[in-house]
């Protein structure tokens, strides 16, 4: 074994990095010698001679970064340009749940997402989706059973399931959706459960959450024993509230996830590197930010060859120019050289086959779709910033003409949620309060996680033109005012994905954010704000094309109270 | 699911411990809550109604210790015996490496001692032992090859490989060596190895280590990714030693192990528990202790339902009565009450087949069987006092009648190792210094690791006795002086262990260790020293039935310089 060989100096390395700080993750301090490379594994670290020479001029090396949840769908890229993103941010491999291309493609999309993740410089791990749909209210285009999520763990890399995101039912012992769990490493999804419910959740074997918003919450989680994945998504900034159970308690049983960034987000400030720094910002030691960005995240899906610089374990690696900013000056990935200073080089990306491309099915709309009959009092939907929970109001709606309208005056806007994947015409509609949408309207096909096609807006010409703008473009994101759509991001790749880099993806969905903040909406991630509205297992009111859901009694509601 | 509804409170638990301080490992410290325990799993942390009750009466609850690496043959106990010897001292679970009986009686041993821990109030997990034999300098009476490691990691409690002691082969790379490793979980021995050596050994994916002696040692272990495994054996005192490790690191990646202990240090002073008593009376906070003594051990062997107090593991419970002596009050097993103040009910031991008693195959010894021929300069083996580990000295002899004889005066003993499975005669001859024996002789079937017949005797004609009367007996450890055998404790179980129950042994084997200090032993365990000068993995010289083995350079070496 060449590695051995390597190790205990008699072959010559393929690479040694000399003259770094050298992490080492299990005991959190820095050493100083030479990592010596063999195979894309690391063989040494000490002294050694050969190989090409890689001066690090006492920069900081690090493993690569481990995003421990990723829905990568929630990038609007495509596997090799979401590798290209956050590759040169230093991450390495990412645990994904591609339950976004599973609502609307079924067990063929999760395929299609493994196999357009091969052959990256970045290791993408799946989780076998175990809620597609994500709850009985909730119209996906597929289904995923049981025997569909075993057919996904047979590949390997896939490492257990998915987020139970039907808490409830794990809690309440439903055989149907204990059967999900087909694996003994089970991620969860445990928003504000706590005391017995949460113990029921746990003993159901659920080993990881990534929902905690409070210290209280996260606490209780770790207390009992789950993996605490710390999150900062671009519309659930939970990193700095969750900050405290680290400075009190230590970084174990802690990792870092981003669960959905848009990409902006990661092209403009980054992915775990972007965590690592705030983190450090807020007091906390580099060395702990780090085990929770790298070891604890391999850990914590049981994975046993990576997240430490230590003999035999991949040489994925990142060199820092320091510890605030967390700036990557060259990765590694098993030993190849694929990002420099921020910038790496196009990663071949697989061709998108045609089954992928066609999945808008969704009937013409009715001249009367969005029309709401008066009525007395309503629930509406009202959204926090930076959170994926709801609050449940009620209010008087305004009225004119006989039907409930929008009011931006009382920052009340219309919101229709309408069926995609099997021309069933079936439409929800509701009120949702919170964006300040002044004027216009603004819709998308990433809707989760049915990823229906959901629209908000301050009128039903605005709303309608956008809706059959994204009907005509195969899926996508849009902005309309006066009746007419002001611009668009196509996403045809299953109305989730744009085929474009990431760069002019950053910049479409930029310039439509522009245009919302011209027309009132003040939330930073407004589409991903939106994405969430359709969401049934989240609290406290979503709506879906079936109509509003009471998350917390788990029923379907009226719009009038 | 019954457990799940106990957790969510709508069943009724079988048994509620309220009132306890109880222990998180997963954040170190102390919550004042009930655990619910239903099926022998713990259902819920919180506030439970029903069930049995036990008032705790604010003693401390931590999870069951858990020892990471023991030999249960060392414990001269059958297993039944060895867990009630060790269940009483909190001890719930053991990972043990059956090499000894391996050596003695091949697969059939093995397959012996996993069915005789069967259905114990003690859950028995077995490494596939990979060294056996140890060398080709050893001579046991069966060798188990990779096939045979295959065949007993089929079983259920079987969990990886046991230690690699042969680290100079798989440093070396060889293939032989290396076939051994099938299993992507392997125990490590690595005694003094660091620097690309060390590298070498873990990139070939060993994954701990239980032989570091020094700070330096284990530090540089635990930096390169081993777990540290924390020893405290009846002649490897390392724990002190190694405790600044979690002063100065922390205890992550640390766990406790005994490896090797006299039944007598098992009964009087206890076992996992009596290195947290250690740990804190040296200043390691009782949380850091307790993680080590429990979760710690648990995951470094990758096992994920036992090691803490959470929902959905084993009931597996401990309740202290301080944190300073950490005597267990009472011991739950799987939920069920197992052992109360110190005490434990006999366990059924299953019947011991006839195969396992009957192993004592040695060859008549010859009237000059001890007899070494005058020679200037000889090799002498120095034991040192608590280490496994012996310096190799060189001396002149004294010599009478033209043979080199054993000289008290000089602290120089003979040592003869005597091939006891095929009847071969063979016989290796050597000098001892250390013991302090000033008459007479003793001797021991257990020898590690081939369990040949070793004698160490200040006169050929006690050690002829002692060795005499094991072979009469079927193995076992004997005192002899003038000529005649002083007294002895059978072990007529594969030549290791005794049938009788552990007060037995533990008297048996006090007396003969005090005869051997009326004759000027001074070792607190000489038997235990005894066993391990032929054990040919470890430094620095040692003795077989083949010779004198040179461990550094890993060769037969002759008596005469």
């Amino acid at each position: 074994m060449s590695l051995i060989a390597v190790a205990r100096g008699d072959e010559p390395p393929d690479l040694v990095i000399t003259g770094a700080q050298v992490f080492s993750a299990f005991t959190r301090e820095w050493l100083e010698l030479d990592v010596a490379i063999a195979g894309g594994r690391i063989a040494g670290l000490g002294a050694y001679d050969g190989g090409t020479r890689v001066d690090a001029d006492g920069h900081w090396l690090v493993p690569g970064f481990i995003d421990a949840h990723v829905h990568i769908e929630s990038s609007k890229l495509v596997p090799a340009e979401f590798a290209r993103a956050v590759v040169p941010h230093g991450t390495t491999a990412v645990v994904t749940d591609p339950h976004e291309v599973g609502n609307v493609l079924g067990l063929a999309g999760v395929e299609w997402m493994l196999a357009a993740s091969e052959s990256l410089p970045l290791d993408v791990f799946v989780m076998a989706p175990s809620c597609v749909p994500a709850s009985s209210f909730e119209s996906p285009g597929f289904a995923l059973e049981a025997a569909d999520m075993e057919a996904i763990l047979r590949h390997p890399r896939a490492l257990g399931v998915a987020e139970m995101m039907n808490f409830p039912g794990v809690i309440a012992g439903d055989p149907e959706v204990l059967a999900r769990i087909v694996s003994s490493h089970v991620d969860g999804h445990a928003p504000g459960v706590t005391g017995r419910a949460l113990n029921a959740y746990i003993a159901a074997g659920v080993r990881s959450d990534h929902e905690a918003t409070t210290l209280s919450e996260a606490l209780e989680k770790r207390q009992r024993g789950m993996w605490v994945l710390i999150r900062e998504a671009s519309n659930a900034h939970n990193l700095r509230d969750l900050l405290p159970l680290v400075r009190e308690f230590g970084p174990s049983w802690c990792a870092f996830c981003t669960d959905d960034r848009e990409p902006d987000l990661l092209f403009r400030e980054g992915h775990i590197d972007q965590m690592c720094r705030i983190a450090v910002s807020e007091g906390i030691a580099a060395e702990d930010a780090l085990v929770m960005a790298t070891l604890h995240a391999a850990r914590a899906h049981g994975l046993l060859d990576r997240g430490a610089i230590a003999p035999g374990l991949r040489a994925d690696l990142v060199l820092l120019e320091d510890l605030t900013e967390f700036r990557p000056l060259r990765v590694w990935k098993d030993g190849e050289l694929v990002a420099s200073d921020g910038g790496a080089e196009a990663f071949a990306a697989a061709p998108i086959p045609e089954f992928v491309r066609a999945t808008m099915r969704s009937a013409p709309l009715a001249a009367d779709a969005f029309a709401i009959a008066e009525t007395a009092r309503v629930r509406v939907i009202e959204t926090i910033p930076g959170q994926l929970i709801t609050l449940a109001r009620e209010d008087e709606p305004t009225v004119a003409d006989g039907c409930v309208i929008a009011d931006p005056a009382r920052d009340l806007a219309k919101i229709a949620v309408i069926e995609r994947h099997h021309a069933t015409g079936r439409i929800g509609l509701g009120l949702v309060r919170g964006f300040g949408l002044q004027t216009g309207a603004f819709a998308s096909t990433v809707a989760h996680d049915a990823h229906n096609l959901v629209v908000v807006g301050a009128d039903d010409a605005s709303m309608r033109a956008c809706a059959e703008r994204l009907q005509e473009i195969g899926g996508g994101i849009a902005v309309g005012r006066d009746g007419a759509v002001r611009g668009e991001l196509a996403l045809p790749v299953a109305g989730l994905l744009s085929d474009a880099p990431v760069e002019d993806v950053v910049t479409a969905l930029e310039a439509l954010q522009y245009m919302l903040r011209e027309q009132g909406v003040g939330d930073d991630a407004p589409f991903m704000t939106l994405s969430f509205l359709a969401l049934s297992v989240i609290p406290a009111l979503k709506i879906t094309d079936r109509g509003l859901v009471d998350v917390e009694r788990f029923e379907l509601v009226p719009l009038a109270v």
